[in-house]
């Protein structure tokens, strides 16, 4: 299947989900093939999440066909799978702006759709919010069922063990699909599910699995072997039917979740007849349909723009290299000089760099699952062990084991080496994946060290810091994307704790920052010498402990002072005003600006936009120092004064 | 039992936990009674978790005695109940100082023993902490044998169940026991019971559980219930034996764990054979062995000092109500004026208060077990449906489900209602329990509006407040204990968003109060108002939207501006001083300072205690205004250059 049109499209007809349902169901398919197509085209021209999209195309078109959305909420678990949503949910005319500035997420969202009842962009998270939406209908709200989609990875966090357990002791009705993708559903599999589903149609909350059970010594012994996959299927995997059931749900499945002919039946039959919570259980293939996805190690998960003939994805121009690969090949270094060294990852080995040290140690590389608070407290007994553990977790995803991080690592004061990517904000995964909070949330730990890297050469040096940092914790954050071209050090140095490094200097305004905003205050500081202004520009390097010297320094011998960080308010700035206070540093006049993130979330664009958006380029640096010092123009600089 | 002393006790030939090696079994049952007896006469003195600690009296004896502690890892989740393992490990001449200042820690604490390898107080944090020890030792660290203890209320959390799917995965050697207390052990059972063990000791990674099916049928016809009930136990309960096995672990169990018989050969057997993760069932009955703590609704969870005769608890001196009581019983009325107010609760309908609302309107509270996550989430959800969801979560805890505020509720602005009580220092808790960091954390997301009550009529003001807030998210805060005693309102008023209040005027020191430190701002300004120094004293009430006029006023009417925040760094002070920076409010001079929780964990005392360890009590705040106000000696302020 490719982006080749169909004649004279079914789709075309579609300008919402009440649509399918006047269709009848032979048109169905036909849809849906239209509809993987679209996917395939739009998709080729803008990047995004290809194989999981793909993965539920007939889902979606089964589960808007046959529910009366948007009065029924459809609660899509992650969302990156939401492309054919929401070509079905009227925004085909902009589904080709996906992931774009001014363009339509690559998640759900609720300020764009009424079809998109619950966000989401983190994992785990729809069982909760569907059950909200269910105890909202059940107490009056105007609002219909509620039907969580979740794939088989998410459903094993934490959170989602939580929600099935609230809601099967609540028993009000809920229906959760769980798309499961880790298999393909061969032929004998599919054939039993077939059956299971028909069976299913006419006695809907009999339980498929112990139906299973009584038939299969009445089946011929062709169909055995099928019938024993599919109760394995059920009992195999991590968050089981077994499970489910124990949780007081009624469990349906397996069934074909690419086969209409099973999943029509069955939403039908739910839909007339759940009480309860129900469990469907359907099986589909990441990157269905589209040869060259179902072909890739990734099944196509994100991808890049590419040619809808061949799958070949374009090449980025090679450049510097990324943050990421950075602190991989650094940490791999390490850890083949200090067999101490051992590394954990929630579900990202790819994404995190770990998987290069996972090649050549596989036994110190940890891979937990989407289980962010199991990482972070794994991590803390390791280190309690004798260990140097790295925890390497996004930004935006240690959020998930913030209790833990403030609660096993700092309240004990355990080395836990903390290695946060996707610093600061991210491009077109947009504000749920911004990495705005960290410096905050972890500067008001006792205890803790907190680095931020300036640049690639910077990061090979904190690695080589927080491996050797045994007395506490210690976090450094880094940036998603390509670093700056810096020379690379062949082994890096262990940096003095505390202390910031200056930069160039200049007179009149002194310019301090933490992170990779550093080559933006540079080029600030150029601005303002071309309007005969001079500049001092540090970088701090440590937000924790804070080199409160350098700081008291800076604040004496300039007008005016202004701290920049990739984060929110409340992180860096916030620290090195807390320490000016406590030195008194403002009692006699200090113009101090803070350039950081604005009180509101920044939309998707590129990187750069996004900054441009968030009023931190290098001019609006210039801009901020200058009506800083115009508002100090008629006092005398202390440094002067003396 | 009670406090009478035995003759000739063994206890007082116990130094420690290698003693109770060398001891025949019979002489450890009565070692065990002893060391109940201890419990319950150190907590008579000194308050504290009663009725935890004495459920696990004989499994603490049994697993001291069997495993090679503290070599091996023994760790207590919540660690609650860990008194009797105290006093076997060397801290009984401290028994009498539990949870008091300087004294022991009523959980377990790195920095207090060796015997204490991993401290908690949160739940669910064992399996992991013990799986990083068990890793530790596979690669080489010298430490031995990892077991968690872990109750059947910890073991239903999500971070749980990350932690089993992880470690059944991996399939390293660990030891689980699960302290199972919701049911005691009728005699079929315990007979059953009996003769599982017995069987499981001849053969010891077998599986009881299937075990049972087979030697059912074969059962005398009086013994089969006792059967059935075990296998019952077993399947029965949320994390039960077949999620185990599902999740990788050997189960074994149910087994009683009051019986020395039953726990030694088991622990035994497991210590010589186990080769991957096994978990034990252990029955246990919360209070055992003291009538008054077995027949109390709560099983004696938390007890003050009382009369180890009869088990009377020592009452507190009725005074001012508390604000968990005015929280409970504002939210309750609000709750009958408006059918849209749902509350949510993780596993603390009596510690919220909620218990109030839940027995007049028990269908609108949701007690969803130990699951900050979900708890959060199902907020959002119930909000997107159009209800007015209160989620009431203890600062500390809240801590659990932050990414859930950032992700489901900030970024969606959602408007759920928190109700965070426990905020700031909390008392014999100590540091684990301390609400220190939600001003900071909530306050840096967007669109979020978070309020601090002074007193309890302003807590009333802000149920008010935040029942009528549809627009967006919002929190309020208020501390452990009893309130100021201040008259109640009939009804409390919808306060105006982002305003704050002036309560007196003085001309030279500006205090701006956010919370319930209000009184001790006032007593400082007596202290100041004695010297001379008049002070204007302020409450923000709202920590965002903050009320930058009269932040701006104050800075440009006094000398000194003080913040007083009941906790950390990064919270209220910061906020202001972003604004003070943004308005140029520094440029020509402002002796600000920041009076809030220091850079270090505060250890447990009386809250009063705490605060003065933290140098934030009256007498503090005055001489920090007199510090900065003697820095400012020869400056002119600006109201008067004018």
């Amino acid at each position: 299947m490719t982006d080749e049109r169909l004649q004279d499209p079914l789709l075309d007809w579609v300008a919402g989900p009440s649509d399918l349902r006047q269709m009848p169901d032979r048109d169905l398919a036909r849809l849906a093939d239209e509809l993987r197509a679209e996917v395939i085209s739009a998709v080729s021209q803008t990047g995004g999440h290809l194989g999981s999209s793909l993965g539920v195309v007939e889902l979606s078109v089964a589960i808007h066909a046959v529910f009366n959305t948007p009065m029924d909420k459809l609660i899509w678990d992650v969302s990156h799978q939401c492309y054919p949503h929401k070509i079905l949910t009227g925004r085909r005319d902009r589904i080709r702006t996906l992931r774009q500035k001014d363009g339509l997420s690559g998640f759900t969202k609720r300020s764009e759709s009424p079809y998109d009842p619950f966000g989401a962009a983190h994992s785990s998270t729809s069982i909760s919010a569907a059950l909200g939406f269910a105890v909202g209908r059940d107490m009056g709200q105007a609002t219909g069922d509620a039907i969580a989609v979740i794939g088989d990875g998410a459903i094993s966090a934490g959170m989602a063990y939580e929600a099935m357990n609230n809601a099967g002791h609540l028993g009000k009705r809920l229906i959760v699909i769980l798309n499961d993708n880790e298999m393909s559903i061969a032929p004998p599999v599919g054939a039993m599910s077939s059956y299971l589903s028909r069976m299913y149609a006419s006695d809907p909350l009999a339980r498929v699995r112990s139906m299973a059970e009584g038939v299969e010594s009445a089946m011929p012994a062709s169909m055995r072997e099928g019938v024993k996959r599919a109760r394995q299927m059920v009992t195999g995997l991590t968050g089981s039917g077994t499970l489910f059931e124990e949780l007081g749900f009624d469990y349906v499945g397996p069934i074909d979740g690419h086969d209409l002919d099973q999943l029509l039946p069955v939403l039908r039959a739910v839909r007339a007849r759940a009480t309860g919570p129900v469990l469907i259980h359907c099986c589909t293939v990441k990157g269905k349909g589209y040869a060259p996805a179902e072909a890739a190690a990734d099944r196509g998960h994100g991808v890049s723009k590419f040619d809808p003939a061949t799958g070949t994805q374009a090449k980025s121009s090679p450049g510097a290299p990324s943050y990421t690969a950075v602190f991989g090949a650094s940490l791999t270094a390490a850890a083949a000089r200090d067999d101490r060294i051992v590394a954990v990852t929630a579900a990202m080995p790819d994404g995190t760099g770990l998987s290069k040290m996972a090649s050549r140690f596989p036994a110190r590389v940890f891979d937990v699952g989407i289980a962010e608070q199991h990482a972070v407290t794994f991590c803390a007994g390791m280190a309690a062990s004798g260990l140097r553990p790295f925890c390497a977790i996004y930004s935006t995803f240690l959020q998930r084991g913030y209790d833990q991080v403030v609660h096993d690592v700092a309240l004990q004061g355990l080395p836990v080496r903390f290695a946060i990517d996707r610093a600061g904000l991210v491009g077109a995964d947009g504000a749920t994946h911004a990495g705005a909070f960290d410096i905050g949330y972890l500067t008001s730990l006792p205890g803790f060290t907190v680095m931020a890297a300036a640049d690639e050469a910077e990061l090979v040096h904190m690695v080589a810091t927080a491996a050797a940092h045994d007395s506490g914790p210690i976090a450094f954050r880094y940036p998603r994307g390509a670093g700056t071209g810096v020379a690379l050090p062949d082994q890096g140095e262990v940096l003095e704790i505390g202390k910031g490094r200056v930069l160039r200097e200049g007179a009149d305004v002194a310019i301090l920052s933490l992170g990779a905003h550093l080559d933006e205050c540079l080029a600030g500081a150029d601005d303002l010498a071309q309007a005969g202004i001079g500049a001092t520009v540090a970088d701090a390097r440590f937000a924790k402990p804070l080199d409160g010297d350098l700081v008291e320094a800076l604040a004496r011998d300039h007008r005016v002072l202004l701290t920049v960080e990739e984060g929110a308010e409340g992180g860096f700035g916030s620290v090195v005003m807390h320490e000016l206070a406590r030195r008194g540093c403002f009692d006699r006049g200090l113009a101090i600006r803070n350039v950081c993130l604005p009180d509101r979330f920044i939309e998707q664009a590129s990187p750069a936009e996004m900054y441009e958006d968030a009023g931190m380029t290098a001019p609006d640096i210039a801009a901020t120092a200058r009506e800083a010092l115009a508002g100090t123009g008629n006092v005398v600089p202390l440094s002067l004064a003396r």
